[in-house]
């Protein structure tokens, strides 16, 4: 168990290193959020008042698909543009350390060297909510830390790589012609959140191929929509598609921001977030009353033994909890609920 | 919106048809939960104090390693000792609806007109978390129409299918020497799993050496654990194996019984089902007061402009919901939560 109060104290330090623009305090900070820190909390709460501007992106695609040459050709750009960059990179199918780098990243070894990019891999450490709402955090460390870009690459593309794309304001999905990525073979669920086509590997045969068939889907399914996806060609190898790619993620951004699409988003993602604290709060408050002869612990075990519905013992959990004594002094609330989430 | 207390009425009806072993009901019953009914809630809470024996399994790995075919042998020799089964095959990836039936159903169809045997295919329709609360929901309906066996399949393999398979008892992993399902291929997550290996095709070549390194890689992994998972060679196409398989899902289901392992699972899975009724419960009270002017909207809105951190906004907007006059009358509680899950 770790000292709340010694915690908070070296926190603080942390926190001081962190607005100094300090590189290894980000590294902490991150893994703190990672391990599930019982600071968690109190960083997410502190870094909230600094200033925020990041352009958050996400890249998604098969494996193979040519993404991180393509993040590569990209950061480049940017860079140039004197720019800042953070990068996360996803593998939700992988349990590797919040340290660890893929294979892939290596090529980014140039940009490692380069104050303004800072690189992360992160795999799944328990369940798949958990890997989404980290990569959540620490795209807000990144954005209070000043970066102007944050790049979210997913490893694959699926059900569970979705859920990670939901982070990012504008989702570019990489499709190349040389696995097989006929549109035909891409899952329904996974073109719709895209919002850039990037045919990657442009100068492969069956190159136009791809683009026109995915430019034929989008005439039969966007055309009534507002903002229909621009297809667009891209070789990390010679860079071509590479200031136009980045010219429409700029669109996308305007298309949002003047349409006020922008913010009704955010206020859905404040909505999932405080949901998900909601309910981590409840798992907590739940564990702390496992003990062998409280009453929560007797309803779930006639839950268990299907005795009772869980739809009634919900009820009755919750009328247990949120009790005056418990919930309802706003104190005792605030002190339960930060408890419980720490 | 449908009526209620119509609705009620009508789901009367249902339920006494369903009590005879109507099979039209069955299915009705089974769309009613998929579609996320405002009578689901009131079916679980009636269906729950049935009879329920069923066992509980589930199949996973690779698309082509041949589950179905190896479910179908399974269920010929279940049915021929005189018990009935229901089989949902699961698949993350696709949204197809609720009646579908995969092509590799399709050689299913024998059992199809068998009365005993009850098939549905389930897909996505919204979020990963959703199809696992209904593959969940589904399993009960199955059970308490006095199924004796449920087996849950999952098209392929992969992190979504993982929480899909935690349904199961007695999960079956089938690799086959086809597919290059070496077993350095399979993620760390999906082997431990597996109660059980099947190595199917066991005909073809290489299924020995499946066979090998996966009893090297359990010897390895599992030597300090009570259940050491069998590897059982089988063959869809000769019936090889299907009898050891059956009886192996049989041997570790008497050793979750005799060593108290099945209660205590039971318990953590009432935890998980009761607290996603609590999170579904918050997530309909915040919906409800989304209107223009309340105190929630205002805080969401603050979050969404980064003004407020979403752990701040979590606790007051507990302090704003759970207030003597919604939450704490025991009655106005309860009528508040079956009107929010409805």
């Amino acid at each position: 168990m770790l000292n709340i109060g010694k915690g908070l104290t070296r926190l603080q330090r942390l926190l001081e290193d962190f607005q100094r623009k300090d590189r290894r305090s980000l590294a902490k900070l991150i893994t703190l959020i990672e391990n599930d820190s019982p600071l968690k909390e109190e960083i997410i709460k502190k870094l909230h008042f600094t200033t925020k501007k990041a352009r958050i992106i996400g890249f998604t695609g098969s494996p193979g698909a040519g993404k991180s040459s393509l993040i590569d050709r990209l950061v480049k750009t940017i860079r140039q543009r004197g720019e800042t960059v953070g990068i996360i990179a996803v593998d939700p199918t992988s349990p590797f350390s919040g340290g660890a780098m893929l294979g892939d990243r290596i090529r980014m070894q140039e940009h490692a060297l380069d104050e303004g990019v800072y690189i992360r891999s992160m795999g799944t450490r328990g369940n798949l909510g958990g890997l989404a709402r980290s990569t959540k955090d620490v795209v807000k460390v990144l954005n209070a830390y000043g970066k102007d870009w944050i790049i979210v690459e997913t490893v694959g593309v699926g059900q569970a790589e979705l859920e990670i794309m939901n982070i990012a304001s504008t989702t570019t999905l990489v499709l190349t012609p040389d696995s097989g990525d006929g549109i035909q073979t891409i899952k329904a669920g996974i073109m719709e959140i895209a919002d850039i086509f990037a045919v990657n590997k442009c100068d492969l045969p069956g190159a136009d191929r791809v683009a026109t068939e995915t430019e034929m889907m989008l005439d039969m399914q966007y055309h009534k929509k507002a903002w229909r996806p621009p297809v667009i060609m891209t070789s990390s190898v010679t860079g071509e598609g590479v200031n136009e790619l980045l010219e429409a993620i700029n669109e996308h951004h305007r298309y949002l921001q003047e349409n006020n699409i922008y913010l009704s988003i955010q206020k859905e993602k404040a909505i999932t977030e405080i949901l998900d604290i909601i309910s981590s709060y409840w798992q907590k408050l739940i564990c702390q009353h496992l003990n062998g002869k409280s009453q929560v612990s007797f309803l779930l075990e006639k839950v268990a033994n299907q005795k009772m519905d869980p739809y009634t013992a919900a009820t009755k959990i919750i009328e247990i909890l949120a009790t005056p004594g418990s919930l309802n002094t706003a104190e005792g609330k605030k002190e339960m609920i930060s408890d419980a989430l720490s």
